[in-house]
């Protein structure tokens, strides 16, 4: 008999303590924006710590300059790998409280439509629910082998829906203590219902404001126009030039260090059956505007966009004004992939601008951030373990997803800890995560503490 | 002995009693659009009208829902032309009154330099003085000769510095009335101190705003950035489009109606050592933007454009925001030359910004103003006549120029009265209009009567 039979079996005759034992962390109120509910978020991560140390876990509360993070230890076999796992024990604010079925605080199962139950709460599948998935896992491999099958690390953090402002120094500072082979996430959704997903990669980004400056005062247009240079018209000549008519970006090097997606890959995205028009109808629209002979989804997870996030200059009130302005500027992102290097990008742009710009014209360049992808190999073994443990869990092949914006922890671990991460969440698209009557699907409260137990299992044979 | 060289010397002779006259009409408060002065306009109306009487005109004060009308005629010899000549007697507001160094109200002579005497207060050039040239030329006229030497009308409006709500409906209830041969408008400058000028032609002018609108709502670029459309994007490209490298506009049919201008008179032009250098260099600018190849002055009174005068769409706040707008729109002028017609042009423009905007984006477009350009035959017997008055006046050749901006009086005359306009003036640019400590030339307002008397004599010849 295979060593994971017995833990699936006992998490099946769990389930019901593990429900009240989520249930009691749900009515914590640790909403982590909102500074009156300070003591309740102490009172959260108090509450992990104490069923992660009757586990077995080494754990204690972690103070910071804000909310504290819970850090909890345990050792594995000699020789195991040593993973680490994040979530979060904070929550969103509760408003417009008038719009909940059900208090937030005070949690119930609910059976939605035949056959599909749910939990109802604020902080059910955001984050609390998910968390609690992976702790329900360990204490099940504790009670049937005595040990967990490789050395594991938690850290819960209490500021996620505030900006974790408290992270990057705590990881700078811990770094030693928290460094792991690599981490496990458990902050986001499954593809769908049915469908177990893993996110190995997130777009970077280069956050740009250019601002294009003209004469030394705004002029008549009457009087002035013709000679004097425009800097709207500048502005958009040297935006335009960004993309050719097939949607690629004709910046020198923009593309130096995008990798084209594996062809198993994006078969398999194929199969996931998001077309244009299901990811934009919507949103109201219906022909992808990226580069040309891709799909949405490679689109979105894994090619580098370059996009204008505002743009301002001259007389945008009522009416009309016949004005030629002194400056015009811009918000432009990129999202990057793979190996583009957000300094080398931010630079071509400069460069690409720059030689768009009349001798008797500047421009001044203000950058507002910048952070390269995040790409887990898409061979990592640690990967196909865990696909393999998910697809045996779902009975139906997991997929390998991309993220189009950041996961900022994801960007924090690599930096500070030089540390990869696997994404696997059991979420669902309708969660009303951050929205009133949030809830997690019973199905994947349970066959999520199934499938972190085999993940571990997986990762350690 | 000519008819007109008695007329001058009357003119040299009146001089102090036509200072005293002036002075007279500037302490009258018209400011037009301040309604605690609205008697004070009156009174200006009423003080042109008496003047105008003694003259001899059959002179009346007309009201207007706003502030009245003068109209005066005078019969000149049958088979003489018909002149209406056009100024104002309103006045900017004074403020800030800090920095005027003499009452506003309380004109003043002062010689500011060696040779050069200047009348001071609010009205002195813009636009009192430079009317009373003509009145004072012709009670010299009438004086020396008992007749004016043709027919004149006057048309003293007293809302031009208040948007002229009267003038239109005026123009149109008293077209039979009011319709000349051709009318006379003073109210602009010279082309320096020494060189007197006629301004033959006004650009017109078509507004339009447009707006792109993509998805349904603002989306997050990293979840959509890629396969959903950027209206910022699609505008930028649109407008980008509409110059080539040259400074071309590449709208089809846009330069149907443009008319090369002829070659004597842009070698008039090159003679007037208007360059780059003098005119965008106040401005910090030094490289022409229009059309390449051309003068600056051509390419301000003679050339078409396509400016954009204000564009907004995003996020333009503070910092960063990493969204794809859901619309983004922008004001967009073209200045007409020629025959260019408004209609036309702004029907290519949207027509041409359809083209650009993707099968599942829409746009819109709100139209601001129209007005064909005005432009007389450069060639005209009329003008001819009077520039040569002009050059013996001032004994400089004078010179034929254009003007960028539209002076919509001369469009009214155009629209209502089917009448074309001589624009001859004798402000001068650092006059100060709408400023404080406002100047009028002695010279100005001397040789300005002169020249009217040479000019209506001439017309008649």
């Amino acid at each position: 008999m295979s060593r994971i039979s017995p833990v699936l079996d006992r998490l099946d005759q769990n389930l019901d303590q593990s429900l009240e034992r989520l249930f009691g962390l749900l009515g914590i109120r640790s909403i982590s924006t909102d500074p009156a509910f300070a003591a309740d978020c102490r009172k959260g991560a108090e509450w992990l710590v104490a069923e992660l140390k009757l586990i077995g876990f080494d754990a204690s509360v972690r103070d910071t300059p804000g909310h504290p993070m819970v850090v909890a230890h345990h050792e594995g076999p000699v020789g195991s790998p040593h993973v680490l796992f994040y979530g979060h024990y904070d929550v969103q604010p509760v408003d417009p409280i008038e719009l909940w079925d059900t208090d937030p605080f005070a949690p119930s199962i609910k059976e939605i439509e035949p056959g599909r139950t749910v939990i109802t709460g604020r902080g059910s599948a955001d984050d609390k629910g998910q968390l609690m998935t992976f702790v329900e896992a360990c204490r099940a491999w504790k009670q049937v082998h005595g040990n967990l099958p490789c050395r594991v690390t938690i850290l819960f953090e209490g500021e996620e829906e505030s900006g974790s402002p408290s992270l990057k120094p705590f990881l700078a500072a811990n770094a030693a203590e928290l460094k792991a082979d690599f981490a496990l996430v458990c902050d986001t959704s499954m593809w769908n219902r049915e469908t177990p997903s893993i996110c190995v990669s997130l777009r970077g980004m280069v956050g740009e404001e250019v601002t294009v400056k003209a004469a030394n005062r705004d002029l008549h247009s009457g009087l002035y126009g013709g000679p004097a240079a425009n800097p709207i018209r500048i502005l958009a000549k040297a935006l335009a030039d960004i993309h050719d008519k097939d949607g690629h970006v004709t910046i020198p090097g923009f593309y130096d260090g995008v990798e084209e997606t594996p062809s198993q890959v994006l078969k398999s995205w194929e199969g996931l059956d998001e077309t244009a028009e299901t990811l934009l109808g919507p949103v109201g629209l219906s022909i992808p505007a990226g580069e040309k002979g891709r799909s949405v989804l490679e689109l979105t997870w894994a090619r580098p966009t370059a996009e204008f996030n505002g743009i301002i200059g001259g007389y945008t009130g009522k009416g009309f004004k016949t004005v030629i302005a002194a400056e015009a500027s811009a918000k432009v992102s990129f999202r990057l992939v793979h190996k583009q290097d957000p300094k080398t990008i931010r630079a071509a742009f400069q460069a690409f601008v720059r030689e768009r710009i009349p001798g008797d014209c500047s421009v001044e360049f203000h950058p507002h951030g910048g952070s390269p992808a995040i790409q887990l190999s898409y061979d990592s073994p640690f990967l196909a373990k865990a696909k393999d443990a998910l697809s045996d869990e779902w009975e139906k092949q997991a997929v390998t997803t991309g993220g189009g914006g950041s996961i900022p922890v994801v960007g924090d671990f690599q930096t500070y800890l030089g540390m990869e991460s696997l994404l696997v969440g059991f979420g669902l698209d309708d969660d009303r995560i951050h929205s009133p009557n949030e809830k997690y699907e019973l199905s994947s409260f349970h066959k999520g503490q199934r499938s972190w137990a085999r993940i571990l299992d997986a990762l350690t044979r």
